[in-house]
């Protein structure tokens, strides 16, 4: 096992230019320096990160835990073709994760497993000293919110949020913009998670998506544990995707912050509909009554004065947008219509095709690493967030996206959800940084590392 | 001067299938029948109406009201012309309007002023029983809003507000989707305002549009008047463009209604900027202090479970765009990139580009009238809001869009202001039907006359 201080080490000789590309590719990391990585959670998620990191030469995957066989035997063949060491499973009970998190052969854990687990198992990780990965969104209530928060500040463990659409090319291109200053100063954001999930939502008991119309017990994958949410709770449940990208280039939690938000729900139709046609009005899931409007929108003012528009639209048939806005005072980037203006550069009043905008602006980590991303197989944005999160876990530093991002983006989800019962009451964000985002400094997204 | 008699007789015809086309073109209307419409208001937009109005053989224009002299001078060699007999003119002070709305020869009125004297003309109108046609938007206040329903039902004088938007070529056809129910069930829409107005609100006190930094005293047209609803009002002062056409798709006061809205304020940096660019920062206006946000975000529920989201963003540079998405159970309509998706019909998460569909379900006026109206100098769909109001008006019946749409829609701005005054607080819309609106049916809207 690397101990901390190897990856210190390592680091500074990063610092002194005598590393030049991360671990994934050639590397200055012997065998003996690799990060041990444990994977809690092997389902289509967890199994996307464990292809991925077996393409790294920096990482050894030592441990796995899910509770499902046939997830476990698939990641065994994963790491056995890759000719990786066999590695400890665990998953015998619900709890048996803890027993992963107490091997010493792991330095870190990537939790892919359903949301109610995300925060208990974030929270013993870090207890465990575990730097740990979360998929998101990373909390259900604002009290996990802040469990998060206490507990990265007490034991002194670092963890990140593994948003990867903060990766994405065009969001890191405009963030790039923004931080030039190419919009001026920014006055308003949109965001969302606009994605047709009802085949994601049902199946057939069998196959993950796309046939039938059972949920929870009778159904497999998401649908087994995700479609719960939309019964139960009416509140944007997926805040991340969207909001990460618009939070990085706001500089939340790094000299600003969400101050408070409203929400609103639609009636909620989408999934009802789905069974009577797919399943037929005599299903039995035809009765059941979802909470869940189809469309729900939320508008957060920030302390330093932007307003940001988040949309939850996943019940309806519609093609796919997280429907992006970044608006200055000098000009705007909409994804919806891939368009940008920018004052005194683009023909007034007309539009310009947001392409060679982004392809000016390219990221630099996406400049250098962008064509392996983006061959067959190395994930794209989901190599860059797992980069990220391996290159930081090896030095044990701090993540660009850390407890106070993972507790601001998540609590969207319990502070909409009262606000749609309170006829649209405005709520309160906490402050999770209590009081330090007016000394923290933005992250330093520029760099071309990771 | 024509009756109301005549107006009833004559519709009656119309309905006999006796007149085949309404009074613009050939018609059975012989002079003696003709409505005798004044202008209150012959600035550019008022101006505008006017031209109209002379290519029609079913009105005289008989009286025109204004302060400024040159308005009234081109207004007259409109007439002169257009071969229509001289007006009467009035404007020798702020109430020398009512001296035109005592006319005898005056049957219906248009009024296209500052937006303060919007409600109190169109009242005065009501009053002096001639059929009122406002411009946009209609109410400054609540009790405005109230002041026009009031009027209406007390005098039993109608009020039609002219909302073009409501007449665009897209915006109908979408609503012949929506009334075939393409869409389904509709469950969320969007609309709003985006319009870079700062060469509007500032000029140079000489040319209406696109010099200079001044408004109020030293500017001429609009920066003389509505600049300084940016000075003083934090809310959305301009909501009709984009609510209009949308609370017509949601039959709002027809069956449905607004319930309560939460409105959000961006900071408000695009007019100080522009002054300072264009005027430098040493230019007198450079110290104004503008109370309005750039971007102005407000969220309706309705009765029937739909929300709506209303745009305000006329400080800052960018591209026109009234942000419309009409969004059902099967399908939306977005005009941000010009798409449409109809489940069963589009490939699945694919968009069809939205101009076949509006093709296949273009509204039968536009189909009638669309060659006419969008002939040079006929208006496009300032011809459909103003024929429609004439042909209203001609019969004495209630029009489209009427003193409760005016009303519901204005509201929009004090209730905006409200509540952004008080952290986003939502605010209860007051139900301007006084509960007729769960009896009110549906206009008929797809008919060819108007």
């Amino acid at each position: 096992m690397t101990t901390r201080r190897n990856f210190i080490r390592n680091t500074s000789i990063a610092g002194l230019g005598l590393v030049a590309v991360p671990g994934f590719a050639n590397t200055s990391f012997s065998a003996a320096d690799k990060l041990n990585i444990g994977l809690i959670g092997v389902g289509l998620r967890g199994t996307n990160h464990l292809q991925n990191l077996l393409l790294r030469k920096d990482v050894n995957v030592t441990a796995i835990c899910d509770l499902d066989d046939n997830r476990i035997a698939i990641a065994k063949k994963h790491i056995a073709e890759a000719k990786g060491k066999v590695p400890k499973v665990f998953g015998a009970n619900d709890l048996d994760y803890k027993n992963l998190l107490a091997l010493q052969e792991v330095d870190a854990v990537i939790i892919a497993t359903p949301w109610l687990w995300h925060t208990r198992m974030t929270v013993d990780a870090m207890e465990a000293g575990k730097y740990a990965g979360v998929e998101v969104s990373a909390s259900n209530t604002l009290e996990e919110c802040w469990d998060l928060v206490n507990t990265h500040e007490r034991t002194g463990t670092h963890m990140m949020i593994l948003e990867n659409v903060n990766y994405r090319r065009d969001v890191l291109a405009v963030l790039n913009m923004v931080k030039q200053n190419v919009f001026g100063e920014m006055v308003h954001y949109r965001c969302g998670y606009q994605h047709d999930l009802r085949h994601v939502k049902f199946n057939d008991g069998k196959t993950a998506y796309g046939k039938g119309v059972e949920f929870g017990e009778k159904g497999i994958s998401e649908s087994k544990w995700r479609t719960n949410h939309s019964v139960k709770r009416n509140a944007d449940v997926y805040p991340t995707h969207g909001l990460g990208p618009i939070a990085v280039m706001a500089d939340v939690n790094r000299g600003n912050r969400f101050v408070s938000m409203t929400s609103h729900a639609s009636k909620g139709i989408g999934l009802h509909n789905y069974i009577v046609k797919e399943g037929g009005k005599d299903h039995t899931n035809a009765n059941v009554k979802f909470k869940q409007g189809d469309v729900i929108t939320s508008t957060i003012d920030t302390a330093n004065g932007e307003t940001i528009i988040i949309t939850h639209d996943c019940n309806l048939p519609r093609p796919y947008s997280l429907g992006f806005r970044a608006q200055g005072a000098n000009g705007l980037w909409e994804v919806d219509g891939s368009r940008i203006y920018v004052e005194g550069e683009s023909e007034p009043h007309k539009w310009d095709e947001a392409q060679p905008w982004l392809d000016k602006y390219d990221h630099p980590l996406w400049k250098k690493y962008g064509e392996y991303a983006l061959n067959a197989g190395h994930g794209g944005m989901d190599f860059f967030v797992l980069n990220s999160f391996v290159e930081s876990a090896k030095q044990n530093i701090a993540p660009p996206l850390d407890a106070y991002d993972a507790a601001a983006w998540s609590a969207v989800t319990p502070l909409s959800e009262v606000s749609i019962a309170n006829n649209g009451e405005p709520q309160d964000f906490p402050d999770f940084t209590r009081g330090l985002w007016m000394k923290r400094t933005p992250y330093q997204w520029m760099k071309e590392m990771y």
